[in-house]
């Protein structure tokens, strides 16, 4: 079978499951799910074997560090792997809720349902915590899913996958519900985002490169995640002990992560107190500071800044700074070089902080507040499959709730249109 | 300028637009619309001048009635026209509104509010009141838009656009709020389909070729709309005196919109009563029946369908006719021949009911009532940009909210993750 028909016959199979799985009662649904947890619990070892085959690859081919720690396992990630199924089982199932029925003139009651999106694609990198993590979100919201993971990340996706779809099998629940792309070659992935006929949505989760291929090259519909340059603007009224605070916690505690602050905009009058003041914090973090000319004239330790700055997710012990002359240049330069992920203003003024909110064009616009919070734990979702970055359908941390579509359920009592 | 700079530079326009319109208040973008309705009825002559020269070419091309028919202004439907932007002006205003607000454990405080998208180009065929539609319900929403409009209506659509736009910048609206692509040259909607820079979403609106050239090509998310193969299962528990009225109506009332009614299935234990009783009514109205070989037995009048049959659009006083043995089989023929639009079920039976509700995947479906309510409109939304027979975003009729998306605002007071 060349890789065309095996993927297609994986999109069909994928598309019949999602069919049976919309109406799979909760209860099926979570049982299937702990089953999972279990099903990852009772077979750690054959886990980690599976996994030190792709962690000596890795590991020959010179793979870095972090690499290496995203695509490991051990006992324990495993079982926060379980324990996150678990979690995924016990959330609020939005799947089949009624979120508004309105009774029209004529008597027909129009009501708007949650239902699954369909079949759902999900194109990762080496992390095969996404295997888990992605295939249960997506059962959970009656979705099936087809899942294309990282090359490097084949052997540990591959019995992931296997003891998930057996443990559902046996829940009852429909073969095709969770399929894993076998093959690593490319081409299958160019494949893939053809079959809009099958598949209604294609999630690509990892750096800009692959999104960017993904958006540009797929005839299914796609959201974008994760990619965050997220901005501070320090406005000339703010509570610099706050700011403080906030830029630490944004830039320091998880640097690797997307919403992590990336650059920060002073504003020009506190400049001269401010900037040194938070260079020292910064410096003493380790924190990189690549600053504007302003900047540089105010800090020996900071570097100068080129336009590429602007616009770069670090993702790192790094961050930029510029100086501006007030609210609006704030938000006219984050809106030109920002994600559309995370912007936050500290500020005490008022008309400020709502010119802020109103006009920056971001998932999440904050006031006072850290932009680490861009997350569907801490936003009450639960879990989530990304955070999208785009506009249609769903911005910000997507859980189970956008990983549905609406229909309209009419019901008549014999109604025709004059 | 070559065409591709030319769109560039509109796109450019139109972003500084959008972020414009965004904040402009609701009363201001109504008094705008107001006098873009007056603008249309003080130009009715010149108006008439300019498509009188599309009409006169498109006669000159022998195109069919039914177009013509289309691209043909009048005093009455000029009337019409500005009617209809009084009636979008004086809708509720979507944008702004803070659909939810949570108290987070934390203290923080975290809402969603309603936003426009941003950019949106529409390309359409050679209607020139869509137009005028598409740009005031853009422009309500807070959306800067692209017109792209079918050739034949060049000079119509120019002029269209020429009297919106005065009458938006005389009222202090953006320059670059509605834009109209000026050449004719098909290389236009290719380059605009890159653009996603610029715009957030593309919206074709015309026939299957169209949509799905635009699906295939556009790097731009797409929201499909318009093709609808909708069915109507007549079970066999059926109130068989509302069945015909809805079959009539959902047929007949406007066989060349979307919503009609366009293949019935007829369970088969009554199909014996039920076939020749429907055939008579629809020849009646001159309604061309081609039925499966069971239809076809029982009505001479019935032309025998192909397998074609099931799948198609007619658009036209044509219907198709199926037997099928049980409501699993009709909602298994409709996921599989449907375009994910408007379907019903007319029955008496509980059971069957839920179930046709559940399992049919479509933006509408019914129980008990005719096809021909999926309509802005008739749902109480207002007016539509178009109905949405994809998952994503928005689906069935999309009206001013499904024009906007949210961003998470979020008020803080010094907050940070721990």
């Amino acid at each position: 079978m060349s890789i065309r028909e095996e993927i297609i016959k994986q999109a069909e199979k994928a598309k019949k499951a999602s069919y049976q799985l919309a109406n799979i009662y909760t209860n099926d649904k979570n049982r299937a799910l702990y089953m999972v947890a279990e099903g990852l619990e009772s077979n750690v070892e054959l886990i980690l074997k599976e996994n030190e085959k792709d962690l000596k690859k890795a590991k020959e081919q010179n793979m870095s560090k972090a690499f290496i720690d995203r695509l490991s396992l051990s006992r324990k990630r495993i079982e926060q792997m379980a324990n996150g199924v678990r979690e995924v089982a016990d959330l609020d199932d939005p799947v089949g809720d009624i979120i508004e029925m309105k009774n029209r003139p004529n008597g027909l009651k129009i009501g708007k349902m949650r239902v699954p999106i369909g079949v759902i694609g999900i194109i990762y990198e080496a992390r095969p915590n996404v295997t888990v993590d992605a295939a249960v979100l997506c059962l959970k919201s009656g979705n099936s899913v087809i899942l294309r993971g990282g090359s490097s990340a084949i052997n540990s996706n591959k019995v992931l996958q296997k003891i998930i779809n057996k443990n559902l099998i046996k829940a009852g629940l429909p073969e095709g519900s969770v399929q894993l792309i076998q093959t690593t070659d490319r081409e299958a992935v160019k494949e893939l985002m053809t079959l809009n006929q099958y598949l209604d949505l294609l999630i690509p989760r990892g750096g800009a490169e692959l999104i960017n291929r993904v958006v540009n090259e797929s005839k299914i519909p796609v959201i974008q995640t994760g990619v965050g340059n997220c901005h501070i603007f320090v406005d000339k009224t703010a509570n610099l002990k706050k700011a403080v605070n906030i830029i630490v916690n944004a830039k320091t505690t998880r640097p690797a992560v997307c919403n992590a602050a990336e650059s920060l905009l002073i504003h020009q009058d506190i400049a001269k107190n401010f900037i040194p003041m938070i260079a020292d914090i910064l410096n003493d973090l380790d924190v990189e500071i690549r600053g504007d000319n302003v900047a540089v004239e105010f800090v020996d330790s900071i570097v100068e800044a080129n336009t590429s700055d602007w616009g770069k997710e670090y993702l790192d012990y790094i961050i930029s700074l510029k100086t501006v002359k007030s609210v609006e240049e704030a938000v006219e330069h984050i809106n030109k070089y920002g994600t559309k992920h995370s912007e936050a203003i500290i500020t005490e003024n008022y008309t400020n902080s709502q010119k802020f909110l109103n006009e920056v064009d971001a998932a999440a616009v904050y006031v006072n507040a850290s932009t680490r919070f861009t997350d569907g734990g801490q936003f009450g979702m639960g879990a989530e499959i990304g955070i999208s970055t785009q506009k249609m359908h769903a911005r910000g941390p997507m859980g189970l709730k956008e990983l549905t579509t609406n229909k309209y359920v009419i019901y008549g009592q014999g109604q025709i249109r004059e």
